[in-house]
Formats: structure tokens, sequence, C-alpha cells
């Protein structure tokens, strides 16, 4: 995590979601393209000039491609390439879990392949078994991952935040059992600036008061875990929220997607200024938030 | 699940996992190919009409198709076509699980595009929120999935097998909750078969005696859920294993990958002459256990 604990020391926190739909492109532009896949690439280069010095990061939702079929796919392929030739961090969200020989596939698919990222998301339910085949990029290449943790969907209640201990003097739930095996992969192979190669999802947006607590906990227990931060903007999150996850002004990045590709819509700047703006505007927010 | 079910009785038990990797083809015939995605096709095509007529099912697990790229991926999205080609039914073993928005893109993907399955599976972590909108291609196009519950790696025990009520009268575990939600999901969209269109993967191969038991608790205590049951052959499990989640002689599918795609390997018979032998030897097998 010590390119992007940097990238954060000197650009700020945010994490800008290319979760690019192709009808988040004005029809203007969307006409002149060949296919929506081939827009949705020349609206995402557009955001990538205009926010690389003020934007921690880049997240691509693999979904929105892969709903485009091979030519999405390529699209992502694409948006990947373009992120790095800006000499830029992405992060491929992509979720995988899978167990330990299918791991390994997908590692080299997205750490190695035509579909290179920096870091990817992953989803924990199989057990470490399926995290540990990724890490061996971390050693090889300085890859990362953020494993799912305590996201902010409703459905977080469901299982994420299942009570699995009644009887301990402090209440525990099935995201700190996640929490405590990955803050032992990271303390293993702790960088720099003492976090991880592994962080972990944790969304902190519209929490009830003692759910801002709990948030509040999992940055105090687990000092070591780097976080992706989702939420913010249009699902709700506000700056606030997220500073309870920043420890000393670093320590995680935030994302934003649809407030930023969609910001174009409220007023009359062209997309990639539009876009420019509302990263400021974030930037500013979640500095002034930690301070 | 209807048509799973009668595939089932028509063909029985056995699913086969084209899992391929470019090296599980003989080299001579790699060798002819312009592409290893090419070749990957190649040995797909031939396995199927070699077996259409034994196998309820198909699994193709993408990761082994992303390894090789947008070439890889474009010969995933073939081999599906060409299991629909022959009046067969295909899982997409994607293993996707995302918040809704995602989620319904996700489906629309795998439902309704050039990757097109009849069946995916899903990762609960997140909660239930991101398996819902999968639901309604149930309705619209009599799509179905299986949803991750309790696996056979290792890992299952760190997250899939943790007791979450320890007070309770019996044991209940993290996959209990996640069966719960999903007989729910079931009861609520029957089929004549008595089945819902989400079933789960559960697993059973290679365990301890007490294992055994919590297992073929699962299949009577989840009577709607239709199993999508892993591991069998190269991953250890054996047809007394999958037994324990078939009641009736159906209500599941049986998964094997390696021991079909590479039973060549081991005689002096062509891959599809190997495959058709070891899928029958698999399914009679299967079939005397579950008398």
């Amino acid at each position: 995590m010590d390119k992007l604990y940097e990238a954060v020391a000197e650009r700020g926190h945010v994490c800008i979601g290319l979760d690019t739909a192709a009808d988040y492109v004005p029809e203007k532009e969307r006409r002149f393209a060949a296919t929506d896949a081939g827009a949705v690439f020349g609206f995402n280069r557009a955001i990538i000039d205009a926010t690389a010095d003020i934007a921690a990061c880049y997240k691509v939702q693999i979904a929105y491609y892969e709903e485009l079929g091979i030519e999405g796919l390529k699209t992502y392929a694409q948006t990947l390439k373009y992120i790095h030739e800006k000499n830029a961090l992405a992060i491929a969200d992509i979720k995988r879990g899978d167990i330990a020989d299918t791991a390994a596939r997908y590692a080299k698919a997205h750490f190695d392949g035509e579909f290179e990222a920096d870091f990817v998301t992953l989803t924990p339910y199989l057990g470490m078994d399926s995290i540990e085949p990724w890490l061996q990029w971390a050693d090889k290449k300085g890859k990362g991952a953020f494993v799912l943790m305590r996201t902010s969907n409703k459905g977080r209640h469901d299982f994420e935040c299942l009570e699995i201990d009644k009887s301990a003097a402090e209440k525990r739930r099935l995201y700190n059992a996640v929490g405590d095996k990955l803050s032992e992969l990271a303390s293993a192979r702790q960088g720099k600036h003492g976090y991880g190669a592994f962080g972990a999802v944790v969304g902190a947006e519209g929490q009830s008061p003692q759910e801002r607590e709990e948030v509040a906990a999992i940055c105090a227990t687990y000092p070591n875990l780097f976080f992706l931060i989702p939420g913010y903007g249009a699902q709700g999150g506000a700056a606030s929220d997220a500073a309870l996850l920043l420890r000393d002004g670093n320590g995680g990045v935030v994302n934003a997607s649809r407030s930023i590709l969609k910001a174009w819509q409220k007023g009359c700047l062209a997309p990639d200024q539009a876009a420019r703006q509302a990263v400021i505007e974030m930037r500013d927010a979640i500095l002034k938030a930690v301070k």
C-alpha cells in the first residue's frame, strides 16, 4: 500500500469510480462514437485526463463493462492501460473469491495480463485460502487487494454484521473475524508506512450513532489495514463519515462514482471539467474533515 | 430449477466442469490451433459433443478463460453458445456478489447478453440485496443461481462454519444464516418439483464423521434448496459423499472437472472418449450410491 499511501499524501483521498454506464456519456458524444463501449472509453479518457493530478487512484467496476460484452471488456482493459500511461493507480473492482487453484488463475488475469491493475477487490466468504493466492503478486510486483469487510449497503445486516460471539466481553461480528485475519496478513508484510499489501473495504455512510462507533472501532482495532471507503456522494456518504476511517490524515481512499461522472448534468460545464470541479470539492471537504 | 431437475432425472447427476486450462489439451491438437483460446474451444466442443446425452449440465469456470484475456473470454462466450446449441444447460461459475445496482448489471451480462447462461454462481457476503437483483431473471427467462453456502475447501472454517449462536439448542453456523435466507427465497417461487430458482453450493467431500452429519443436516433442513455439489474426483470427493446431499435420487448436480477433462492422460483413448467413459463411471457410481 506504500504507493497508494504516497498518492493520498500528495493528491488527497479521492478514488474516482469509473463505473461508467453508456448513458452517463452526453448524447452528443455518444452519437459520434462507433459503439457504446467506444463512447465509454472516450468519456473515461477525458475524465482521467482532467483529474489525474488531483485523484489518489481510479477504481474500475468491471460489471459496467461486462454488461457491454466483449467490446465492453476491451474498453475495460483499455481504461486500465490508459490509467497506467498517466502514471496513476488502478483498483480493479472485481470482488473475486474462489478456491485456491481458481484464485491463482484470477490473480494472473488481473495482476499480469491484459487486465492488469495495481489493486483488486476480493470477497472473503470462502475463507483465507481464497485470498492468499493473490498474495504472491504482492511480493512479485507490488500488487495489493482490498477485501470486503463491512460495507454500507442495507444487506450488511444479513451476514457481515452477525454477532459471532455473544458471550465475549466486547461484541464480535463476522466482519471482525474477517478483519482479524486480514490484520494478521497485513502485519506479516508491513510496508514503510505501516500498512500491509491487503487492506479492507469498509463503508461509513449513513450510519446510526451506534454504528458510527462501530466504524470508528474498526479504525482503532486494525491500525495496519488501509481502507477502501465506498459510498461518498450519490450513495449518501459525507466527508465526516469517511473521516471516521482516516487516521492521521491518511490510511484510506474514498470512492465516489456517479457524483463525479454525472456532475456535468447539473451545470453547464463539459463532463471532464465538471468532474474536475467535483473532485476538488470532494478532496477539500475530506481534507477539512480529517483535520 | 425444474429444467435441471428434469435433466438429472433423464441423464443422471453429473455436471461437467469446463475449467479448461490450455495444458489439458493434447500437445498435438494444441500445436495446430491458432491460439491457446482456440485450442480450448476445440477441446470443449469435443467434450460437449461426446457427453451431452449423459451429463445433467456443464459448469464453465470463467477464471480459466479470463486468464487468457479477451481471446479467452471469446472462447468462454463461444462455449456457452455451443452448450445451448446442443440443448444442454450451462452454469456460469462466476461467483459474483456486489451491491444492488452493480448486481443488476452483472445479471444482465450473464443472463441476457453475449455471456448468457442458464444459471450462475453467487457469493453472499454482502447480504441478500446483492442476491435479489438476479431474481427478476428467474421470472423473466427462467434463470437460476447457486449461492455459496458451505464449501469443502479448508478455508470454510474461517468464516462459513463460524458458530453464530452458541446459546441456541442446536449449533448454528454462518452457513445456516445463508441457508435460511435462501430457503425463504426458494419457497416464494417454488417450481413444480419443489425447488426454488435459487439453490446452494454445498460441498461434501473429505469430511469428518461429525461434518458428514452436518452436511446431512443441511440436506434435511433445507428441502427446497437444489444443490450444486463441487469436489468430486480430483478434489477427493466420492459418490457416497455426494449422496448425503441427494434426496429422493435427485435434488442436486455433482460437479467434476479435472477427473473428466484429464481422463485421457491415464489411458490411450482420445480426450472426448476418455471423458465420456469417466462421466459414465461417475454417473453410475452416484446412481448406485443414492439407491
